[in-house]
This record gives structure tokens, sequence and C-alpha cells, in this order.
């Protein structure tokens, strides 16, 4: 089991289009401290030395409209950073890469485009786990609530016969070490080959901003908002199981290619890497307003972006029924998910390339 | 009227992905003339002084196959003139921009995307009448099939009052002469919107092959299969009229945006705007053997390519019944097809920006 796990296409009921407010708040929660970042840190005389035109990546940008909202942020603050410095900014010409999985839906990410965008729009299909861009061709690279999605689910825990066999768990929440090690592995090799690519791909001087979901220290994943959900579907599944409709073995072969990453891991990933600076690493909190959550809209963002890779699983038919079955879960036992620690969950990373 | 007219996404029975041979075939066709072309014209060793990335672009891709194949020739022609030139091509990377409008089904064009290829593959949605690069960003500009579309029909013919009111036909094939001027004062406009923004994104130096539906000297547009073509349409669709299924009116508001250009007016237009350099300019055929050609094949192209635009004006519901009489119109008067003069139908055009 590898390869991509698209968000919801289109722009109906379940689509990511129409369930992605929280990963909006997350992102604008953010806006503030990457406006600071540009203004600053980037040497924006130095990136536009030779061409006028500034290239800028959105890694696993999904369908919008969140996407277009960051990169109007970072580009808004690249221009305020050109007027503070009195450089001319009235001839750049920006050009923005957005990426993400080839079955990604690209048809309707370039029909939601702002009609009045002031930037050259640009869709690049493909996993950001491998090279996506010649070299030294990006001025900014941005990458939101992406790079949690490992590029498969670790090999071994498909293996019936040794001891990361994952029987009754979709994930290493509440699983054995050696599961929690095996998914560790795979998010090391994976965010290896994702600094790798971006170090031949970033100018020296350019900028990557990553917002990750992350796992503060000391708290168990399972007391995390991401943690409470994977239980739910979990225990969804098991119902399903027990109702007869999926069988046991099927919910054994199946784990969410899913991983959050301490400050300490990355950390040492990017030192070891040693192409880019930390400029920033901060652990902060996906919400910035104490608003009650809401159980339904947590189903519909849960669904917008995890049908998918339930459905490569699973099939298309036992969807519906599943999602009855989770959220059911959810309203009996939303007081785990309001008592979870949402605190320090996201991770705010600013790298320059050295 | 105004907008974009893709061809048939997918990969269906009517798909463009499954009915383009012919376009293949005219693309195939000038295969050796582009190696040509850029083994004699181009200096490539002036691209790639400043950077080891080539940008390449084909505008009107459509879904492919055939931009895969043309875009793949271009690059190896450029490899053997690096060759040629005693340089090394090993660290050069090509960045292939797939450009088509926004409506154009880019999910089915990314999907289809060589597994093997050497390139960074990238998709650009918008219509190439307008800007849709950085300035100064592209070496080499591809575009076959594509520039006969205009950008809308002609306003002037959907006045019916005026003199331009096209009553009766969906062409200025058969029309009167001020339809035929309203048509080619569209192409102009549009075809200098095209070069000016061309010259803007091409790098001194750069290259544009065109390769264009064309109407040869002392050929009247009925007597080319594309004249033919819109009769049989035009026929099938008053057939429909006369047996009540849609009305006159609807067919009188009908016209299609395609212009077949001379190698006369072209000349007349690229030197009008000044920027590039006319390396070549060549009427051709787009059929290379004398194989004889299918009335269903016919049918199967016409439907793929022009179902968007029939659909767009007179709604879905109407298309199987009207390429029943299409179909019919084309087996009966299929000799009209046959004896259709097809020589110098293809214009070739390279040029290179001063």
């Amino acid at each position: 089991m590898s390869g991509s796990f698209p968000m919801n296409g289109g722009d109906g009921i379940y689509s990511y289009t129409k369930n992605s407010e929280y990963q909006r708040e997350a992102s604008n929660n953010v806006k503030e401290m990457i406006d600071m970042t540009i203004v600053e840190k980037l040497d924006v005389k130095h990136l536009t030395f030779a061409s006028r035109s500034i290239h800028l990546a959105d890694l696993g940008c999904s369908v919008g409209p969140n996407t277009f909202i960051a990169m109007q942020n970072v580009m808004a603050a690249m221009e305020k950073k050109y007027y503070a410095q009195s450089l001319p900014s009235e001839d750049l010409e920006f050009q923005v890469f957005f990426n993400d999985h080839i079955s990604n839906d690209f048809n309707t990410l370039f029909a939601s485009l702002p009609v009045d965008r002031k930037y050259f729009g640009v869709g690049v299909p493909g996993s950001f786990y491998d090279r996506l861009f010649p070299s030294s061709s990006l001025h900014f690279v941005h990458s939101s609530y992406a790079l949690h999605w490992l590029s498969k689910v670790p090999e071994k825990l498909l293996d019936k016969n040794s001891s990361t066999w994952n029987k009754g768990k979709i994930h290493y929440t509440g699983a054995s070490d050696e599961v929690m090690k095996a998914y560790a592995a795979q998010f090391e090799s994976d965010m290896e080959n994702f600094l790798d690519a971006r170090a031949k791909e970033i100018v020296v001087g350019g900028m990557m901003v990553l917002i990750m979901q992350s796992l503060p220290d000391n708290i168990d994943h399972s007391k995390t908002p991401t943690g409470v959900i994977f239980k739910f579907v979990e225990d969804g599944l098991m119902d399903m199981v027990n109702a007869g409709i999926i069988s046991e073995p099927q919910v054994d072969m199946f784990n969410l290619p899913v991983y959050s990453a301490s400050a300490k891991e990355m950390t040492r990933l990017i030192e070891s890497n040693g192409c880019f600076s930390i400029e920033k690493m901060e652990l902060i909190d996906p919400r910035s307003k104490d608003a009650p959550i809401n159980a339904q809209a947590v189903i519909m963002h849960v669904r917008a972006a995890m049908e998918g890779v339930i459905v490569k699983h699973f099939g298309r038919d036992i969807v519906d029924d599943l999602f009855e079955h989770i959220s059911q879960k959810c309203m009996e036992d939303f007081h785990l998910m309001e008592s979870s620690n949402m605190k320090g969950t996201q991770l705010f990373i600013v790298l320059k390339r050295k």
C-alpha cells in the first residue's frame, strides 16, 4: 500500500473545499508569523537579483480555497518587504506552483483559482517526496498540513509473522512500541527524501515554511485530537467487523499512513540534511479561539480528508455506512475530543536554504 | 459567447485521448521539420547560459497523448543539438508547461503523463490569448492545432439587425463576405494578443513552433476537409430543426469559433508585431500517407473536438441525436470529403524571438 491519498475533490457536501475550515484556521493562525518571518528574515533583494520573477510553491495544496489564501498572504508579505526596503515592487511577477498528488482533483483547483489573481498559477502533479522542480528554481516553499501523510504504510506492518503486525489497530495510537518505531522510521526516510529534494530545488537564501501536525513532548498520541479521531475510526471499523460487513483481517491490514512528528525529530532530521538553517521552530496551537468544536463538523472534516485512503482499502460501498458508525462514536464520546490536548499540536517551522 | 471550448476529456469512447490520431499524424508529419529547425537554428548554448534548466510550453495541449509525443520529440532534438555542439547535456533539466483552458481535463492529462518521463511536468490553466507565464521565462513554445480556435465568436454575428447576422449558417464557410470579414477581424485581434503575450514570455533567442490549420491560396474554405465537415454539422443541425428538435433561431445564434488563416495573414501579423523573425513559414499537407480516410473515424474525431462547443450552446441532451444526423450526412456525402483539397491545409511556422 503506497501512493497517494488525496483529499476529497469536487465541491460537494463531503468535499475538502467545503470541509477544511479547521485547516484554514490553522493556516490563518500562522499568517502573522509568516508575515513577520518574511519581513525579518527574507532577503528579497538577493532573491530577485537575476530576475524580477518570484517562484512560490505550495506543496500538498489540495483543492483550495486554503491554498489560495495562504499563497496570497505570502505574496502580500513579500511586497511589504520590498516596500520596507524601498525596493521597486511594481514589476515583480509571481509564479505560484500548486502541488499535490497526481490523483488530486486539479480540475476543481484550477476552476476555483481566484479570477482577480495577480500571479501566474500552475499545477504540479506528483509526490513531494520526489523531485518536482528544476534545480534552484524556487524562492519560497510553503506546506501546510500535508507532511503528516507518509509516502506509504510502513511495510513491516503488513507482515503477519512479525512483531509489527498491527492486529486490530489502524495506527500507532495505542499500538506496540515496534509499530510506533516502524512509523517513526518511515517518517524519517520520507522526511529525508523531502529535505533532499527541496535542498536541490530552493535557491540559496530561499525560504521554506512548514506547518505540520505535531506531537508535543510528554503527551501520548491517544490524548491528542488526532489520536481521539483515529480511535473513533478504529471503533467504527470494529463495529462493522462485528456486524459482519467487513472482515477482521481487512482491518488488520489497514493502517493510516499518518505521523505526527515532534520538534526534536524535525530538528534532528533538518540538521542531518545540513542544507537549511532553522530560522524558527515552534509548537503552537492549531486553533486561535476557544470556540466550542462541533461533532458534526469534525466528522465532515475527517471524511473530506480520510475518505480517499479508506475507499482505497475497503472500497466505496462501505463508506456511508462506516461514517455513520464513526459519527455515532464521535457523538457518544465527544467529551474525549473536548478534553483532548490540542495545545502545541501544530509545529511551525521556518527554514532558509544555506 | 466567449470562453473555452476544450476537447472531450476522460478516456471514454468519444474522448480526445482516443480520437486524435489525425492530429497526431499531423504532428508526426512535422517532427522531422522541427528536428531540423532546432538543429539548424536554435542556439542552445546561449539559451542555457544562465541556468541548466530549459522551459518548454505546449499551448493548447488538450489531454494527451499527442502533447507528450510532441514535447518528447522537441527535447530529443535539443539534446541532439547539444551533442552536435559538443556541449554537456547530462545535467540539463527540462520543465514542460502543458497549457490549455481552465475547463480542459487536466486530471486526465496528469494521470496519463508518461511514468518514465525525464522532465518536470506542470499544468498551466488559462487562455493563450492572455499572459500565462512570467516575462522571459520560456525557451521553446509549441502549439499544434490549437490556434484555429478563436477566443470567441465575433460579436457582430449575433446582432440580428446587422449584415453580419449569420442566418442558417454556423461558420463563414458559404456565408457572406461581411461574415468572413468579421471572422478575419476576430482572428487578427486574437493573434495580436497571442503574439504580444508570447513576445513578453519568450527569452531572446527562444523559439516558437506553430502548427495551424490553414487555408491555401485560391482555395475556397468549402472545398477543404474542415469546410466539408462544417457543412455536415450544419446540415445535421438543420435536419434537427426540420424534425422540430431544436429551433431555427438557436442555429442562427450558433457559430463555430474556428478560423483557418492563410500564410499571408500570418506573415503580416507577425511582421506587425515585430518581435519575432520568421525562420520558416510553409504550407504542408496534414497527412503523410495516401491511406484512405474512414467516415466513422472522421466523425469520432469531429465529436471529440467539437462536442464541447456544441453542448455549450445546445445542451447535452441533443448531442447523441445530432451526431447520428452528422454521421448520416457524412456517410451519404463522403465523396465530398474524399475529393476535398487537403493539400497545403496545414501551416508550419517557426519563429525566433529577436
